[in-house]
């Protein structure tokens, strides 16, 4: 049984007579109350006439669309019969990218799904640039424009692959970053990047779209799900919520690999997170041929030691055009495994052979060529790129060892690790422990949860449930912050190299030593 | 201990630290819940930014603005400090005229008073010509701002009169008829007017003061008093509110008397309401003499039967400008009881002397002569006013007479007779007894309430237990519909002599038959 956001609900209220003369609006609040658990509904006042005119209109029988909000259930919309699909859209609101589907709130059945850039990208990559930007004349308000514009083209393709009119969305759920929330809600970011680092608000209560110039229907009630601090945000809480780590007997954690690694360890009573910057080389789009898991992207890779043969797939299963997140660790494994790389993360040219160039920006190393690839252009991986990756992987290892240490949990005690993030989706957990980016543990402990950002957000739309907890969950979790941890320092030198400077912590990779 | 619609809650929040990383605005609602009975205050998306960045300004220290509404707390503002008066307006919305005042929130204190036209009166008169009105083009959207525009300048007034700004009113209670709670709100009164007499709505949900335009604070909430139908509005439910009939163990009445009669029979277990048009004549204003109660309006009248000279008194005691309904209502008894005017309201020539003059639009009594008025015309009275009132004098017996017929009360059995409206301010319910207008009954019985929709609207201000009593009566009320009633017309053609037909019914009053 679903509990969504916004609800269709059928009514047919008595036509007034001379002897039942109540107001329009108030029939409508008498026949809804039943149906809402005895719950008056309020109507907001921009939406009084409206609804009052379409009641009447349909001869007092039809549909009302109503927002089910924590204070109670808020009437917006009267349809003369209910909706053939009353439809929710679900937003991971990416720094680089967006994600969305249309779901239809009645089944949970998926109508359409689209992703696309984020605009802010022009105002800079990252996070830290656009704050800056944000500071200065009406920077906040650009940015805040195109964010509004990303989610509404979005919002267009969505409606468009789904046949529907883009008002037909009468929810949309948020699941961003808190930079990128503030940016959305047209909120003063300057404090997020300054310590101590404080949100303007970690929990915003829901809007209407049309407060916000969003180009879905103008009622649509706007659910954010709610962040715990400037560098936990709200996707964090959906992974939480898509795996429901939060509910678990036994200790597990939760890593979310984007530009940020957020790490969440604990159970059903107790939750403690941290979060550090792993750097762009995790994040598709970001490294020089990296890109968003997607149509084209080498997502696996294999190289056949003995003849160095280069093995792929590609999402799609057409022509390559660049390496996703998890395609990037599995080339990197791999070129370690076949020692065409150091421990260092360097190539060995004497082992790489005549895939290994020198362009421009350094050497390269030729995993597609060109006339073998999407676009005429070779995919290649450059040293610069690998120097990336080798930061990004020591960030991510360090952060879960002082995570884990400052808890006082071995890694051993794990019962289960959940992976997210787009760099989650496809990943070989075995290829990212080669690499010493993810602990040495059985195969077995590691969950792909794919794309948990967007799945909250869906849950969100879903169950009133998912609601309740995601608002319970902020105010549960313990916040530790790293960017200010010596430990974390000490821990992240350690780890730059393959798969660690102390490898008995790696006893099934094997160790090159002496190169 | 006053329970206001807004309040001024001091507040002293920790600041954040690096170990104390939450967001402003949930730094601050954590800090108020404790003195919100534990309830988590909402903050509307237009105030977020607005109230984070004057918490953070002020050091988080200060004062938070809360509006108190059915369903729960919403944190609009923040203040450096608690201000020295909370302000809050009290308005009656009548369809002639509007009368507020300003009232200091924490102690009660009444710290303006004031009143003004209705600028919807270059509209039209009465309330049906402007529902016609407002269906033509733009007619309704020219009404609305005719009544925010007069609402504005009163509010400039009140302000200007109690040494404030007009954005430190920060809640507005309106106490109006339907028909002017529809214009007000800017919705369709269309069919108001029309059988079965439907308002769009009764009982509509509080909206923010930004909302309608009101030049007052944009956060100030609005809070209108419920209507219970077409012709029994909000401004009943005040006098409810001001009598307290409806906690009686014995059973009252409630007569409201302006252009339309209201009348209220019940008690605390049960309440019966009738309303029909008693005309202009009892409207200050409209008759051509009339005026609103106020300076210079004579609002008592005594005639010596002997020498026929007229004493009279005028409000504030300067000269006289005109009558108001309590002075009209003395006049005509005394011209009865001295036999100027017979039992069907027509002037006797050979008994009102030289008093009485031929103007162009008929005989007109001389109450005041030109030399001794305000502005150098003479206060009269026309036979067109006489007739006028003879009317409504028949209307408002025929209605008492019909709701106690249909209720099974007899006038008898009437505890007490609350008489409200500007009429009731100053009346003396004896002359009304004289003209047949109230029935005949000891004088202890009858009550003046004053302006009663005024006092109303100002105990929404001050008290949540009046707001829930409002909402509660709206839904408590029986109301028949009296225009559609055959047997008020029959009482009505028996009234209209002076007391009545039925001689019977007055027996305290001198009858002069066979004129």
């Amino acid at each position: 049984m679903l509990t969504p956001l916004v609800r269709a609900i059928a009514v047919a209220a008595p036509p007034p007579t001379i002897g039942d003369n109540t107001g329009d609006i108030d029939r409508l609040k008498k026949a809804l109350a039943p149906k809402l658990n005895g719950s008056m509904p309020l109507v907001p006042y921009q939406r009084l006439s409206k609804v009052a005119k379409r009641f009447r209109a349909a001869g007092f029988t039809g549909a009302a669309i109503v927002n089910e909000l924590a204070g109670g259930p808020v009437l917006v919309d009267f349809l003369p019969q209910l909706p053939p699909v009353l439809v929710g859209m679900a937003l991971d609101l990416g720094t680089t990218h967006l994600e969305a589907t249309l779901l239809d709130l009645t089944t949970g059945a998926t109508l359409a799904r689209a992703d696309r850039e984020n605009g802010q990208i022009r105002y800079g990559a990252d996070i830290l640039t656009r704050i800056h930007y944000a500071g200065k004349g009406d920077g906040l308000a650009e940015l805040h424009q195109a964010i509004i514009g990303s989610v509404n083209e979005l919002a267009g393709e969505l409606a468009r692959s789904g046949g529907l009119a883009q008002t037909e969305i009468r929810a949309l759920s948020v699941s961003g970053n808190t930079s990128m929330v503030h940016f959305f809600l047209n909120i003063n970011p300057h404090h997020l990047c300054r310590e101590p680092y404080i949100p303007m608000v970690n929990a915003p209560d829901p809007c209407l779209a049309g407060e916000l110039k969003l180009a879905i229907h103008p009622a649509a009630v706007v659910w954010l799900l709610p962040s715990v601090g400037s560098y936990f945000g709200g996707d964090l809480i959906s992974g939480l919520l898509a795996s429901g780590l939060d509910q678990q007997a036994e200790t597990c954690m939760l890593i979310d690999v984007g530009t940020n690694a957020e790490v969440i360890v604990g159970n059903r009573e107790w939750l403690i997170a941290c979060a550090g910057a792993a750097g762009p080389a995790l994040e598709g789009g970001v490294a020089r041929m990296g890109m968003r898991a997607g149509p084209g992207a080498i997502e696996h890779v294999q190289i056949d030691p003995v003849s160095g043969d280069i093995r792929y797939q590609t999402i799609g299963n057409g022509k390559a055009k660049g390496l996703c997140g998890s395609g990037l660790i599995d080339l990197v494994a791999e070129l370690y495994l076949t020692r065409q790389i150091d421990i260092r993360g360097k190539f060995r040219p004497q082992a790489a052979g005549e895939r290994l160039i020198e362009g421009k920006e350094g050497r390269q190393f030729v995993v597609v060529a060109g006339k073998d690839s999407a676009d005429g252009r070779p995919v290649v991986l450059g040293q610069v790129d690998l120097d990336a990756l080798m930061r990004s992987k020591a960030a991510m290892y360090a952060i879960l060892t002082t995570l884990a240490n400052q808890v006082g949990v071995a890694f051993a005690d794990l019962h289960r690790i959940y992976v997210a993030g787009a760099f989650g989706r496809h990943i070989s957990p075995r290829q990212a422990v080669v690499l010493g980016m993810l602990p040495d543990l059985p195969l077995a402990i590691y969950e792909p949860v794919g794309n948990s950002s967007l799945r909250g957000a869906q849950l969100i739309l879903l169950e009133s449930q998912a609601r309740e907890r995601s608002l319970q969950l902020a105010g549960k979790i313990t916040y530790i912050e790293l960017n200010v941890n010596q430990e974390f320092m000490l821990r992240f030198s350690g780890s730059r190299f393959i798969p660690h400077t102390d490898h008995a912590l790696f006893p099934s990779v094997p160790f090159f030593a002496g190169e």
